[in-house]
């Protein structure tokens, strides 16, 4: 696996279930999955030797990011390595142009935009900024992750000056209008080489500036309907791209109840955490079946209603240190499902995410502010105002 | 953790998820453990240096097996490590006479017993024999695991036979009755140094050969009373003892309902896998938990009945790999929660364990059924013949 970080980690605790040996990649010994792994290759996603020294002998090469450069991964492929997701599924997550193009094609539906390759394409802005109406999200093709790479304007000029900073770095430019939004949900699916596809029920993704805070598994109220037709074009989207392993379409749901394609991911995603303890198969188990070509795991909800919340760095050091809080948060809530990546404490860096479990589906919102209570509480050494009432369970 | 083996192995998963590092004593880099973690010491249980070359560091030391000398554990002690359990607790499971002695004295039902220690024990062994109508077990009071060092005879002649194998290689005997059984039961808690204790769910244990081979939580049938009498009969044995860990009371349920704890396990716990799948902690977290004075977690199930198969080498080498035989119970069981150990195939050998968890705990015999099918497919590459009902599923 390409990548030390958090989702190698995760991998890691699945391939032991399943007898395998995860060989990681990473920059440095103390990375997460580095730090918990035997067999770990020292160096860059970008340098093609490093590549070789980590697919040496592996039956697979996968990945925890998008980053390894496609031109790397074709001449890997040319050698006879085994990359999944093949480089030509995996460049739709990469650029988010080629991604939001290659949607389109395919009928997916998504917001209406605008491709801003060179400074000769700013008049496409201002005729694109005029039918938007000026509220528009400006978006670095490539690079950017958790919010960055990532500008929200109100008009043309703040777009055009997003753009050109963009631009200025080297890196072409998606345009798109801001939608009327209700939430934002994640379809997770899993597709193996031989074509078997298998999905996950849909989830609510909670985002705040641009990072995901918290998951609802599945996403409350939304129609049989509606999640059956969001599971089935993930599925679609999974057979076109080629896609091998997890591939996470996270969708925006408009005020109007439509559900529109906002950006792809192939490879365990953020918004599958929950299935680690509450679905029958973990994305992270899943995805090494589907790279290794084994028939795919049941993907049912073991508990009704299963909520994660991401643990993100506080924005001043913590009093308590980690253990310390760690030891009062299982005094409190001794159902939260922990998961810890090793990571040092930066703000708004996830160091972790909590999972709690649920009897009853309409029990969601309670159970989501238990969640972040727990979350916060391991961030911030603080309990927040609402959780008064957990001090009376 | 001292021993390499797949308890220390499952104890790494969940160390993974808790933020811990941790250090295994290994005798080899092939053991399970030592295969997928990053931190290993390969030594000697039975040597001084080895033990504090793993120790020199840790915030604790704990085991995946017994057999760690208590004289080298005191010696630690006395240098400063943090021993868990402590070395006064774990003799009792390390000593079948110590242990069944000591049971008796805390006034816990036991079956009826006599201990030979050496020949000059003899004629105690034909007074025993004549109370018991000459059907016993014997059992070396030291060094036995999964069916080993245990002898069950019908008659004094064979009695003495098996006494005097034992008392020639050294050990110390126990002898006890044997008991008109219903079937077996384990009661699994864990206790903190703080003292807080947490029970599961009493489970039966299916042995055959003096091996488990399947284990269903909760145990059918047992009544609300036994159940929660064996769960306080644990927790204070836990207590009483000093224990810091897990401990497993591994229990018979006599024809006539009576139970009787049979031996004591301080570790994670064969009875316990179903756990990692099936309740709120598994007893691999809570371990760590315990041993390191976290509050300890939940332990409801998180399904009405799981049921566990291990995974036993099968006589013959199979014609497939293990690999082609994954694949082959992946595509037929797609819910079950597979773990293996890395470890080479042998004749009886664990080599992983099943776990499927099912909706209804009046459908626990079929659930049993199907996840040793399941274990049954996966080590010896057969069908077995009742597997028939899945192929119509």
């Amino acid at each position: 696996m390409v990548g030390g970080g958090q989702l190698a980690r995760m991998t890691h605790q699945a391939a032991i279930a399943l007898g395998q040996r995860l060989r990681v990649l990473a920059t440095a010994t103390d990375e997460p999955a580095a730090q918990v792994t035997s067999d770990v290759v020292i160096g860059s996603h970008t340098d093609l030797d490093d590549l070789r020294r980590v697919a040496t002998g592996a039956t697979v090469l996968t990945f925890d990011h998008e980053h390894v450069p496609g031109e790397l991964l074709d001449k890997l492929v040319a050698e006879g390595v085994n990359v999944a997701p093949p480089p030509a599924a995996l460049r739709h997550a990469q650029d988010k142009l080629v991604m939001r193009r290659k949607l389109a094609a395919l009928g997916a539906p998504v917001p209406r935009f605008a491709a801003i390759e060179t400074a000769a394409g700013m008049p496409a802005l201002d005729e694109f900024g005029a039918q938007t109406g000026g509220a528009m999200v400006v978006k670095a093709a490539r690079g950017g992750y958790d919010g960055r790479g990532v500008s929200i304007v109100d008009d043309v000029a703040g777009a055009r000056a997003a753009v050109a900073d963009y631009l200025a770095s080297g890196v072409p430019v998606l345009v798109e209008e801001r939608v009327a939004m209700r939430r934002e949900l994640s379809a997770l699916v899993a597709r193996s080489p031989f074509g078997q596809g298998a999905a996950w029920p849909v989830v609510e993704t909670v985002q705040q500036d641009g990072i995901c805070v918290a998951v609802i598994a599945p996403a409350p109220e939304l129609s049989d309907e509606s999640a059956a037709a969001a599971q089935q074009l993930a599925l679609r989207l999974a057979d076109e791209l080629g896609v091998v392993g997890v591939l996470a379409v996270e969708l925006f749901e408009t005020v109007d109840g439509e559900l529109l394609v906002n950006e792809l991911a192939m490879r365990p995603h953020n918004s599958g955490h929950w299935t680690m303890d509450g679905a029958a198969t973990s994305q992270f188990e899943q995805h090494l079946r589907a790279v290794l070509d084994y028939p795919l795991g049941a993907t049912d909800p073991v508990v009704p209603v299963t909520v994660m919340a991401n643990v993100l760095g506080a924005p001043e050091p913590p009093a308590m240190t980690i253990d310390e809080r760690l030891h009062h948060l299982f005094a409190r809530y001794p159902d939260a499902r922990v998961h810890l990546y090793g990571k040092d404490e930066r703000p708004g860096r996830k160091i972790g995410h909590i999972n709690l479990l649920g009897d009853d589906a309409a029990g969601s919102a309670e159970l989501r502010e238990r969640a972040e209570n727990a979350a916060h509480w391991l961030s911030h050494g603080e309990w927040r105002a609402g959780d008064d009432a957990e001090r009376q369970r």
